[in-house]
């Protein structure tokens, strides 16, 4: 009955958690508590912005998995998640933020009811919403079992999309192609950027048609000028100003799922050596989607395009990208590979990755990306229809 | 230099690090470490959605407060924050979300160039951004400091605010109190809920005047039917049905600044049992109103709601509500007193509230909310003004 609203097959379900114990063998483990709301919602379909308080899902070796948080979100998890409510548990409200009980206390009571007092247990130990105090808790309250990391282990599941996830991200990307044509349009001196902002929103959950807008994992992000020298600033009620950079990064959001966009606007003349930086940079991305193919790696791309950034006089280092797809605030990053130099992770059909070669200067930053596709062969694929290029309004 | 945009009086931030000084003194502490991007900002003024990488604030018993995190947010931070940018440290990017290093170890580095590593340093233990495994890293990278609990120790320096404080909240409420009305008047049959959604968030963020709207901390809660038996489930792109109730869970935001209000709509004529809850509901209010006055404690309020809706055969339990001010996702409560039976914090004047006596029932959920300030006097005053009541369009 819950499975009604889910957004996949059970089929899609059950291949993700065959997937994740096959990953729990390997890491010789009986039980995984996940944390992270994303690969919550990926193994069991739960939907709510409940992240605030502790909750989780348990997964055996058998049986379906059982999602636990706190009782007034039980009812939701009832109606989004795809197993039955005898899978769902809600612990009583006096635990919430209370300085004298733990939510956890009630945790490790399902879990010793399930059976696993003494088993070895994956945690996410580096995650948001798993805190070093709910570690500490359940450790002390299960003195027989065995805790171990198992950061980003659902993580590494998600990286290869099925057929169902690329199409939910080629709808998001419908959207975002609406918002940055939004942003670029509106966009002129003397508009006030919450203003600008307002149309962004507007646009991204109006959606596409039949194509809903989910709010994307993070807010739209507009800095101009010296702003734009930051990499993560949000708006304020200043009026554009001719003269300035403003780089739009923004995701349309389908169902959970993104697919990130960057580009950058200048309202008025640019600058001749932020000509010849993008001049560098589409050349660099270039070779990048070159590069993006599958039986490389992860650090070709990175690579690719510093060097042709090198050979334009550019020194550019970090990460220049990282895999996407469903997500929850704060990020919608999936954090496990990384596009950059030291990553080796191979390149495989299916994998999908905000490529993300943005500079950010002395003066001004300038943000060109775009969401790809790894192919069976051949380039990647960039799943956004919007002209890679410094936009110039005069 | 940085100061011109810090939304408050350097005599403002001057206060509250002495209040916080305090309470670390009380706690023993030398040291106090601040992942809690409100607790951040509350500090140093520091603004940015880069709470999705390891960051925070050191604040030590003499001098001004550091601030810590990765490079490319350390511009950001030089924008924001009070502080000389010799008190602002990044660290490289090869830390970021890497296999192979912490972001932590970095973090140890700079506590012991400080001086501190011997000391006795406070960490949030229990908070979103600070994991597990970063506080293990942490622990093993000073194994000669002593690392104590200082969870919510800043949150509650934060329970009673500064004029300049409720001065950006009422800004806020102005916001709260278009979205709520735009919301209740877009609501028919037929609308689908996203596109209500946009509306809200272009409302919300367009502001009032010159009062522009940023983020709020949660996004808009909008259930219908029994989707609304659930606390936290989000919008999708369902139209809106006669005979169902939806409830409005929203805030406006100026400055990260926040005033949540709930207020409830049926379209079609609502169920005698709902009017009933209704009148119930709405003296039980009345009566936490005439309870939230200083002197009185927190339970006073959850108990005199909580007794009005026992003589209506209605049962209720869990908290009533929370502290509310200054916020970042995923949560605009506080996290220090809560409104409920066994919160014995006392009323001040200052403090402000999400007054929260909602009702989730079997088929339905009725959420009438108002966000109070306690004054020096006489019972709490509502920041908001929209009328107290069922909303109904036949």
């Amino acid at each position: 009955m819950p499975q009604e609203n889910a957004p996949f097959s059970r089929a899609e379900y059950d291949r993700r958690i065959a997937k994740t114990r096959a990953a729990m063998q390997t890491a010789g483990l009986d039980l995984l508590f996940v944390t992270d709301p994303s690969n919550q919602a990926w193994l069991t379909g739960y939907d709510g912005w409940s992240f605030y308080v502790h909750q989780g899902v348990l997964l055996g070796m058998e049986g379906d998995p059982v999602w636990w948080g706190r009782h007034m979100d039980s009812i939701g998890a009832g109606r989004t998640c795809w197993m039955e409510t005898d899978h769902i548990h809600g612990y009583a409200d006096h635990f919430v933020q209370s300085t004298q009980r733990h939510p956890m206390q009630d945790l490790a009571r399902h879990i010793k009811a399930l059976g696993f007092d003494t088993a070895t247990i994956g945690v996410e130990l580096d995650n948001y919403y798993y805190s070093a105090k709910a570690h500490a808790v359940l450790v002390s309250s299960l003195p027989n079992a065995q805790l171990v990391d198992a950061t980003a282990l659902v993580n590494w599941q998600r990286l290869i999309k099925s057929e169902s996830e690329i199409g939910f991200i080629r709808k998001a990307a419908r959207i975002s192609e609406k918002v940055m044509t939004t942003a670029l349009d509106k966009a002129e001196p003397g508009v006030r950027k919450n203003d600008l902002v307002a149309e962004i929103f507007h646009a991204g959950i109006t959606g596409v048609d039949d194509i809903w807008g989910d709010y994307p994992a993070i807010v739209p992000l507009t800095p101009s000028g010296l702003d734009a020298t930051a990499a993560h600033l949000t708006w304020d009620g200043t009026p554009m100003r001719s003269g300035e950079a403003t780089f739009f990064e923004l995701s349309g959001c389908y169902r959970r799922y993104h697919a990130p966009l960057c580009r950058t606007i200048f309202l008025g003349t640019p600058p001749q050596e932020m000509l010849d930086a993008e001049q560098a940079q589409l050349e660099g991305i270039a070779a990048g989607l070159e590069a993006a193919r599958a039986g490389n790696r992860t650090c070709d791309i990175a690579n690719a395009f510093i060097n042709v950034l090198k050979k334009h006089g550019i020194h550019r280092e970090g990460r220049c990208g990282y895999p996407i797809g469903l997500s929850y605030p704060p990020d919608w990053g999936e954090r496990s590979a990384s596009i950059r130099s030291e990553d080796q992770t191979e390149l495989q059909p299916g994998m999908v990755f905000h490529f993300m070669p943005a500079l950010w200067m002395d003066t001004w930053g300038l943000e060109t990306t775009e969401t790809i596709l790894i192919n069976d062969s051949g380039p990647a694929e960039t799943l956004c229809d919007v002209d890679r290029k410094l936009f110039v309004k005069a």
